[in-house]
């Protein structure tokens, strides 16, 4: 484990491949595995990809690396695949455009199922992220499936949440009823060659300027992936929201927000794990016939299973 | 606290207003009016109602409340408002069109925000339900948001699933996705006077043989909910779901599940409790300064929170 470690953090593909399978599958390993990189993490600018399935988020996420890379950054990105919460498989599985870059020196791209989480950003996606701080990679890139709880958890994990939108896709709506307007630190009107993309930049203006008053207030990029137009002021701006970030105040209180919520992650992840131990061997065919007839109410059980395992 | 339980037992629909609302509130009384409430339910049948925005959720809903109010049935209506998780507040208010039936004798409804669930079926809506079963509804309707979660987690408390899917909105790949297709008892064809609704129904057809033998085939229902037809077509759909689950071992699955989700999701609720409590009392600006300078790690420090809490 510690050679493997070793050659994870000393930037060897094969070895933090190894690292973040054994993360995802919340190996007995995994606790100490993540206490060891912990310290080694915070380097990287771990930026939040999100929008509508459609909107064009892995050729864009393409473009990005390759402007990264340019620069010589390293770049590491987690993709998020949506699997059914039924059949366990991956339903979408083209992450095919994104592989240009996946033998590239100096980028590192891993899929991750969402962990019966419908779309949601998991504990593993978050560890995942951490590993690739802690390896070195400067700049880390998580695309979110962009349905539902991923598009707003992503906020929870990423320093810049960049928002794909394309027109002619009625994101306008969708937008306004998820609350995904007040997280994105950058809006990307994306297939800008497309007619109504002026439109979508000015309707997002607008709906700024309905939130109200902000210090980092979000910019609107015109880009098209398909003929690389405006990328790199995306990454201009994203190296811009990095700087304020760390320069203030709002910056300081988001990284302590996040860490608060990490912690309790791992409380949650820890605590459920005992609980559900409990309730395994409460459960009984005897247990599930009261519940039903009603001999027994689940709010008294529950209560009952608790106190087993809290002090 | 016992006057507002007998009054709203005995079918006092302000009483069973401000149960519902202690229990959304998750006020401290709420674990008591569950513990109360619960043996008397499992009377009713309740009805999740599934579907994209736009699909014309509402307007069937109060068509189906008419169906049931005309055979003298109590129907009772739980309708998921979205809002949004930073605001708080509701976003979509156009709960007007079901207020119909608000002021009828023998229909009640309720609008629910979804507690910081992007769209989620949240405990309060469970529990309302619950409340309502046991308050003497026969029917009780659930209407989802129709995004994400909430359209999967509806299986979870409802007996019968009703998927209304509409002509030319692109719903069947949205369906694909979503892992929706599995979980519908019912398929609901709305505004079947356009056109291409043929084309859905043979669509939902197809993709059903797909999905392979089940012992209760869904139907495909074709329905105009301004004009008004189909509906008491849906209606017997239901009844027939109903008496379908009380008969088969299937049903009794389900039940079972269900209540094991139940369980599990009370449990889920107190672990949050003690996570927050037991967080609340570590945490300072100290140790978040640790975390934040990496000279603490939060596996660390959540180990040592578990070491404080459980037995």
């Amino acid at each position: 484990m510690n050679k493997l470690l070793e050659r994870a953090l000393a930037g060897d593909t094969r070895s933090i491949g190894r690292l973040i399978s054994l993360v995802e599958a919340d190996s007995p390993a995994s606790k100490e595995i993540m206490k060891t990189v912990y310290p080694k993490t915070g380097g990287a600018q771990v930026i939040g990809i999100t929008g509508s399935p459609g909107a064009g988020k892995s050729t864009f996420v393409n473009r990005l690396i390759a402007q990264f890379r340019a620069e010589g950054k390293q770049v590491g990105v987690i993709a998020i695949d949506p699997s059914s919460p039924f059949t366990g498989g991956a339903i979408l599985g083209d992450r095919l455009r994104m592989q240009d870059h996946a033998i590239e020196e100096g980028v590192f791209i891993r899929s991750m199922g969402s962990r019966g989480n419908l779309g949601g950003v998991s504990r593993g996606t978050h560890e995942g992220a951490l590993i690739l701080d802690a390896c070195g990679f400067d700049v880390v890139i998580i695309e979110t499936v962009g349905v539902g709880q991923s598009e707003v958890d992503i906020v929870k994990i990423a320093d810049t949440v960049c928002l794909i939108l394309t027109p002619g896709m009625g994101d306008d709506v969708q937008i306004m009823k998820a609350g995904i307007m007040e997280i994105a630190d950058v809006f990307v009107v994306n297939k800008a060659d497309k007619e109504g993309a002026d439109k979508v930049a000015a309707d997002v203006q607008v709906m700024l300027k309905m939130i109200g008053e902000r210090e980092w207030i979000p910019p609107v990029a015109l880009v098209s992936s398909n003929k690389n137009t405006g990328v790199d002021e995306v990454r201009e701006i994203i190296k811009r929201h990095g700087d304020y970030l760390r320069s203030s105040e709002e910056g300081k209180r988001r990284r302590w927000s996040q860490l608060e919520m990490e912690v309790e992650a791992i409380l949650r992840g820890e605590i459920s794990q005992l609980v559900e131990n409990a309730w395994k061997e409460r459960k009984s065919d005897e247990v599930m016939e009261d519940l039903s007839s009603r001999r027994a109410n689940p709010y008294t059980l529950a209560g009952e299973i608790m106190h087993k395992v809290v002090k």
